[in-house]
């Protein structure tokens, strides 16, 4: 049985919402995981007793320190070693655990995952995606949104590998179309590292790359994965992320902006790693917590990492 | 008496829009400005004679040519001297109109704005700036949005005090607070380029630097002025203005989101030439050449140029 480990001390609304969170993930899935839950065990106790959720569903896994969302990330994580994040990114070098979910401090999570994990082989630099919803219903993924905030044309082009594996195992998604994010559409436009990323992108053998696309296509579904450095990409899901607030304090009634919840889709994957690594958002509630271990199950079951070994084993 | 030039040839309703346009500023600014309408003179006076346009509001220049919206900027401009393009940047060099408008070939408008017209001695690199609109009601200025796709931290740092002076002067923004587009809050955040931009920002004695803003500060207020590489602000700036078509194929009605209509500010300036120089949008309707009749008789008004080349002389 998958085991998905759960940092129940993270996020803005821990451990309150984290245990909802596995309540109505196990209420819908008791046999799909069993959830490793790491945390202060006392308090885990006490929110669990008052839920549903069957005792044979999950165990307890004391952590006595947390890593606070102002902290630095290295520094955290070396100095505060039984940290609910430095618990589980040992768990799961140490195979007790399959995949590993937090909503806490997001550097700390990035640090965790690069160094404690590692990346794949042939990974140069590992990243994060988004999902972003589009007008037709569907999900993309925009890879990268922070982990690189400075980029080579060779990152973009693994980024764009990385992008379509998650989204034709993860997102169901058959030959996901690949963009560049650029500012033209012809091959030749944009900065210097779009411009040579482009050829990488067109020759590879691995992706079906459609060409540039441009920040009006972003929320459409030109490409299936949306290929950028970091900055862009952290810039535009923050700044997509905002419109959804700005809806909201609107009081607009939308079933399409209702789904720029970013909150809802859970987390973003890290890609390129040797194992499953959530990242939430700091405000992740039950929903959140639910998706995350959706997902992280996904990856393990769909064994997206045996996937992109494959690949970049042969590159 | 003011002139300013009007491509009246660009765009994708030209000229009848463009007339529409020049008939709604004369009707409420006869006295402002004279204008200086170029364009093919027959088919211009088709237009114009069923205008109520007063015949002393302006004059006609013949151009035999057009620079096509698919066109290589640079070799148009230079093949097609006959261009209303062409035209209008060799009566604005040579003085004979105080500020030009087109929303014709992008490229070309800006090419002919930096080889024409050239830099105020100082400028590295003039920019574009776009505006923001905020919730607040008022307006922001992101620059760059696509001029300079690369950029070093001190073009960044000169994009800064030109937005400045452009919201000072142009936007009324007493003392406006200037912000970083960066991927974090605090000092030293950020990709490469942000990170050495930082220090300079808050060194710049000509500026209100208030630090770093995110994705999601962009269209609240945090900052008036918000600086960041071409690549950046025009993936972000085509983004919002997606978010407008969106928000009005889902017929919802709001009027926060109506000022997302990028068409009603009616073009961005170029920033740091010396003469103003308005680049419309392709789409470009009677409000959008009306407004931006508008901004170049405000940029000559002010004495913009002048300010600007004040500040960058005693650099």
């Amino acid at each position: 049985m998958i085991r998905i480990g759960i940092d129940m001390m993270g996020g803005d609304f821990a451990p309150a919402e984290a245990v909802k969170g596995v309540a109505a993930f196990v209420a819908n899935n008791q046999e799909a995981a069993h959830l490793v839950l790491i945390g202060n065990k006392s308090l885990l106790q006490e929110h669990l007793a008052e839920s549903q959720i069957p005792a044979t569903a999950y165990s307890i896994v004391h952590a006595s320190e947390v890593i606070e969302m102002h902290e630095h990330p290295t520094k955290a994580l070396k100095e505060k070693q039984h940290s609910s994040i430095a618990i589980g990114f040992h768990l799961l070098a140490s195979d007790k655990i399959d995949g590993f979910i937090s909503a806490g401090n997001t550097g700390a999570m990035m640090v965790g995952a690069l160094f404690s994990i590692k990346a794949i082989e042939g990974v140069i630099r590992p990243t994060i995606g988004a999902y972003i919803p589009r007008e037709d219903g569907s999900l993309g993924l925009l890879v990268d949104v922070g982990l690189n905030s400075d980029c080579k044309p060779e990152n973009l082009n693994q980024f764009a590998v990385l992008g379509a594996l998650f989204a034709e195992h993860i997102l169901k998604v058959n030959q996901p179309k690949v963009g560049l994010v650029n500012i033209g559409e012809e091959e030749g436009k944009g900065n210097l590292l779009a411009q040579a990323a482009y050829p990488l992108l067109k020759d590879n053998q691995h992706i079906r790359f459609v060409g540039n696309i441009e920040g009006r296509d972003i929320l459409l579904n030109k490409a299936d994965v949306m290929v950028c450095d970091g900055f862009t990409g952290n810039v535009v899901l923050k700044l997509a992320e905002s419109v959804y607030d700005i809806v909201q304090r609107r009081n607009i009634q939308d079933e399409h902006f209702d789904r720029f919840n970013f909150e809802a889709y859970g987390g973003v994957p890290v890609l390129g790693v040797a194992k499953p690594v959530i990242i939430g958002h700091g405000i992740s509630h039950a929903t959140a917590f639910k998706n995350m271990i959706n997902i992280a199950c996904k990856m393990k079951e769909t064994d997206l990492t045996g996937k992109i070994q494959e690949i970049f084993r042969t590159n």
